[in-house]
């Protein structure tokens, strides 16, 4: 299964001007492209910490998604973040030129022209016919920060990631989260290929624990399930 | 202006089983409190990944506010691996100890009492007197993943943080991004105290692009403002 880094680039994230809505997205995305999102930042618009984060990411995981910072405002320091993560400078890409002026044109400004500016072995994956192609430097891929531009690029390429999606189970208890700890371990260290979370809610009355199973084998799912069940006091859900 | 970074600490999120609240909500929080929040991660509980973040965390930004993890249950790594990113080891602390039996009665079960594990050198901060006190190391303040209580907690010791707000301003235009570019670039340089952003808004018709002027100072954020306002063809908002 591949593993994911999302790297969101944005002080108007981390101020509070706008909500993010791409790294929920991205989190239901990756999970029905059976892909192992692994860590979400949301970081500020600064080349250098753009840099940090690339670079640790690209070393950790199969792919990493950066979203923002890809227009032609001041602010837009992304691929300048990108170059500098890998040690390589930016230089004018003559397709994306050719495509902001063909789309621009008188328009296409000196700051219009910066959207060309690529680190130096970029590859451009083709999208939709209408669309600019997404950005891939070595495993990053560079996603724009609106959010319905995001989501139509992504999906354009999507086919490309691979992956294999997982199966949830899902037990409700009104036992405590103490309680039924051991039981929990034991559960994790006898089907160490599968996942269990436990989570407490509060908000039911009385308090309820919700406990999830995750993995790919449908067989080692339905026996941890079960002898679950047989150990805890469960509810239907 | 105290900065920080927030530590989403949780499988749940990145598997898409719950949404994050807790990031949105210190975003808002830190911003009425005037504290810089810098960067938001949101990883998996996994000892060795939870203490190279706080390590990192802890060392860039004034505080570091962690959030879930410190539960009872196997899958509550936080303390270990705050301790771990210190390289202390952990211990039952007393007044954690004695809580827990006072609150838990019989139910204070070894896995209850794991909750009382803290790392060396670990501060208690007091919270209003029926809840639990915020566990604090070095400048990393740890907090629950369920939301109601990170944010009751947080609100205690909200006063213990400093900070001083920030004043935003906003202009909107029908202009494009690569049309304004040039301006705001010349704005963001003569007024270096000022932060500018710039959002293009494609569900608008016309298009249209949020300019987002904020700072400390209100000489500076008057001037910047009538300048942009001035130089652009803006609308009232």
């Amino acid at each position: 299964m591949p593993t994911a880094a999302a790297i969101i680039i944005g002080d108007e994230i981390l101020s509070g001007k706008f909500d993010d809505e791409n790294g929920p997205w991205l989190v239901r995305r990756c999970r029905t492209l059976g892909i192992d999102l692994k860590r979400i930042s949301i970081i500020s618009d600064e080349v250098e910490t753009i840099a940090d984060e690339v670079r640790r990411a690209s070393s950790a995981f199969d792919f990493v998604f950066t979203t923002g910072g890809i227009g032609p405002t001041h602010d837009d320091l992304t691929l300048e973040g990108v170059a500098r993560a890998f040690g390589v400078a930016l230089y004018e890409h003559p397709d994306l030129a050719d495509m902001i002026k063909t789309r621009m044109g008188d328009a296409a400004n000196q700051d219009a022209m910066r959207m060309a500016m690529v680190p130096v072995g970029a590859e451009l994956w083709r999208t939709a016919p209408k669309r600019f192609p997404v950005l891939v430097c070595r495993n990053v891929l560079i996603f724009p920060g609106v959010p319905k531009y995001l989501q139509a690029k992504f999906d354009d390429i999507a086919d490309r990631l691979g992956g294999e999606p997982k199966t949830s189970r899902r037990l409700v208890t009104e036992q405590t989260e103490s309680e039924i700890a051991a039981t929990l371990r034991r559960a994790a260290e006898q089907w160490p290929e599968v996942a269990i979370g436990s989570y407490p809610r509060f908000e039911t009355d009385p308090h309820t624990v919700i406990i999830t199973i995750d993995g790919r084998s449908q067989g080692a799912l339905d026996a941890c399930t079960e002898w679950l069940q047989a150990q805890l006091r469960t509810k239907s859900i």
